[in-house]
């Protein structure tokens, strides 16, 4: 790592010049720094510096599998087409599948995500490789078919996560309450708290699991997890539809994390975000996701954000509702604390994690204000520059190795799929 | 006009060599045409060539106010922000506000866009000079404010029509119900029959209009639209959301065009399209549209399918509603067929109106269903050539004159919300 200079930058509609020093911003300033800098880009007024996005929750090596399968039943989907593929995963397929999940990300202007599938070990690899940050689930489930046994990183994870780049953390990842014990859940948690972990999982995504779950345990899916010790103010919880008002009221006061996915809840119908609850807005912290791109199809943070907005005010029949400052913010700001990442807003001593949109791009033209736009009109062509941890992963909308991953990714998926016939 | 040659361009999963002589697909075939071309391209099997879209229903010059006022309610939004400030609207405001929405369409592989706004004549001297195919209309609606009076070109439209290039035609647009009167519905009617003219106007977007019909004339908007004499099948619909069963069956019988334009409906809390009716699906015609930059807050055709995909699921519980492929098809065939135009299929003998896509462009690998990808995963960074009525319009990303297009509209822009200061 070194120093890079951003000279005549847009910052909050001023003109300004952002040196980063190793990792972070270091000066944020209308005079140019005396000091020189390793490299030096001048924008000329004409690209605005944004924060980067936070992905917060994917299964990233399901990109192999984009437009595989899509309009179909649930449980069709899953069963016939998903699972069958999947319980074939090589190391190399889950490797190739996550790097194209993650040039997708940056070329989207997204530097974390929030990763939960199999072979964790190589999606480690592909962040650390491709200079993103990650949270990489250890995942823990009952096996249903144990051709997925293997797939398992596990103890790999819990024992290398100090070796990791210090761009990688490590959660304990319980897939879901439905495919999970109580005893599970509080192996977790003791995990969890005996190693400083985060904890991500999948909670109340669709009715049947609500109401499954009431009848099982005679409480909601967010009361059943709290009383297997699992929300925590570092836990992240994937979907949160199904949420009663207590519900809200319990999340809040444990300050776990709610994941909004607009996309996915669509096109797999599960429900509705609580749009309607002014608690959940006002003490819950909540953040955006695209999950992977087999529900969605794609890892932009940009639609996910317009999709959020425009759901948030049809559902509640509010215009006013889900603005686009607040979206935006979620997807920025929002996801980087919920993972305990300084960064997430350009300021002096953050991390240096940050976009450059092209202000010229016409998308983004007249330009009255940019987070609009950026929420309701911008598209990845506007993106020009992506920095992450201080280092440019993306310049001029282009990535190193881009044409190679993509490459291998089509390899890969020909080859998995292929077998099946 | 002349020939142009694409060489081993993917259509429907084969490689074939697709010939353009004038404005017409001449010969697609496997082998290599032996006449030869102006221009000869070679896409080496690495692009698909895909019908280009046809935005039904736009108002394409308020581009120059998107991101103006969003996130308000509908009547602040008009009277505060957006009538205000269009009541100054210059024809050299048009004409560039118009310019960048065809900027922006021809990005996103958009060839024909169906407008309603003042100062037509502007409208269409964009069109003309851009290349892309146009409807525009005679706008026809009782004037609240005579600041708008001098700035129709009605009569100038009617006069010229048949002077214009054959890529534009002219339709008699009443703007809705609400601001007209039957009188006018019944002049528009005898002008379209007259002159052969399709009609254009806004139908059932708002419960309040609905509601407001049923109070004065003691029936739907549509029934009231069918008294009036416009429902023809060359009369096109904007938003047709609050539509009943038996409007449904009129429309049908009418073969009048249903626009559907999902993020306005969503963005402006106006209603749901009837994705609930088997009727409108199996009988009706329609096809989709953006609407205006203002309530969008964009005009790719990209984002708008994927949103109908999505909404249609969302409403009926039913993740096989409104499945990739007819919503694709709506998006490009049932569009250029509303308008009598003899493309939106790559077929010998048609209109040569396509767009090429980079099949190795991130969104569209691995690459297992390009229509799925089209939908659910592209952006206007997937699209490298467009082609309207044998001619290129863009090439490798880039059109011709877009920086003074961006740089015009900026002025424009500035110029028209700094009066209000």
């Amino acid at each position: 790592m070194s120093s890079i200079l951003l000279r005549n930058v847009v910052l909050n509609g001023s003109t300004v010049n952002v040196r980063i020093e190793e990792n972070r911003f270091q000066s944020i300033s209308q005079s140019v720094p005396a000091e020189p800098a390793d490299e030096t880009l001048d924008a000329h007024g004409q690209m605005a510096v944004l924060p980067a996005f936070y992905n917060a929750h994917t299964h990233a090596a399901m990109s192999l599998l984009r437009g595989y399968a899509d309009d179909l039943d649930l449980f069709d989907w899953l069963s016939n087409h998903i699972w069958p593929v999947e319980a074939r995963l090589t190391n190399e397929d889950v490797y190739a599948g996550t790097r194209l999940a993650i040039l997708e990300m940056i070329k989207s202007g997204t530097v974390f995500f929030n990763d939960m599938y199999w072979r964790g070990r190589q999606a480690v690899r592909a962040a650390e490789e491709m200079g993103v940050r990650a949270c990489i689930g250890i995942l823990r489930q009952t096996m249903g078919n144990p051709a997925f046994l293997p797939m398992l990183d596990n103890d790999w994870l819990l024992e290398n996560r100090d070796k990791l780049s210090p761009r990688i953390q490590i959660s304990v990842a319980p897939h879901a309450i439905y495919t999970t014990t109580e005893e599970i859940l509080r192996d977790v948690a003791d995990t969890a708290k005996k190693h400083g972990l985060a904890i991500h999982t999948h909670l109340a995504e669709t009715k049947k699991e609500f109401d499954d779950c009431m009848e099982q345990h005679g409480m909601s899916p967010a009361a059943y997890v709290d009383r297997c010790g699992i929300l925590t103010d570092r836990t992240v919880l994937a979907h949160s539809v199904f949420l009663t008002d207590k519900d809200i009221e319990l999340l809040a006061e444990r300050r776990s994390v709610l994941v909004h996915m607009p996309v996915s809840n669509m096109k797999l119908v599960s429900g509705q975000f609580r749009y309607d609850s002014a608690a959940l807005f006002s003490k819950c912290r909540w953040a955006i996701g695209t999950d992977g791109a087999s529900s969605n199809n794609s890892l932009s943070m940009l639609g996910e954000m317009k999709t959020a907005a425009l759901r948030g005010k049809d559902v509640t029949g509010d215009p006013k509702a889900m603005k686009a400052a607040d979206v935006f913010r979620a997807a920025t700001r929002s996801g980087a604390e919920a993972f305990g990442i300084d960064a997430g807003v350009i300021e002096e001593g953050r991390l240096a994690d940050c976009i450059l949109v092209d202000l010229n791009n016409h998308n983004l033209v007249p330009g009255f204000n940019l987070i609009s736009d950026m929420v309701y009109a911008a598209d990845s062509s506007c993106i020009d520059m992506v920095v992450c941890d201080g280092r440019i992963l993306m310049r001029g909308g282009h990535v190193d190795g881009e044409e190679e991953i993509v490459a291998g990714a089509r390899e890969a998926a020909k080859r998995l799929t292929a077998q099946k016939k």
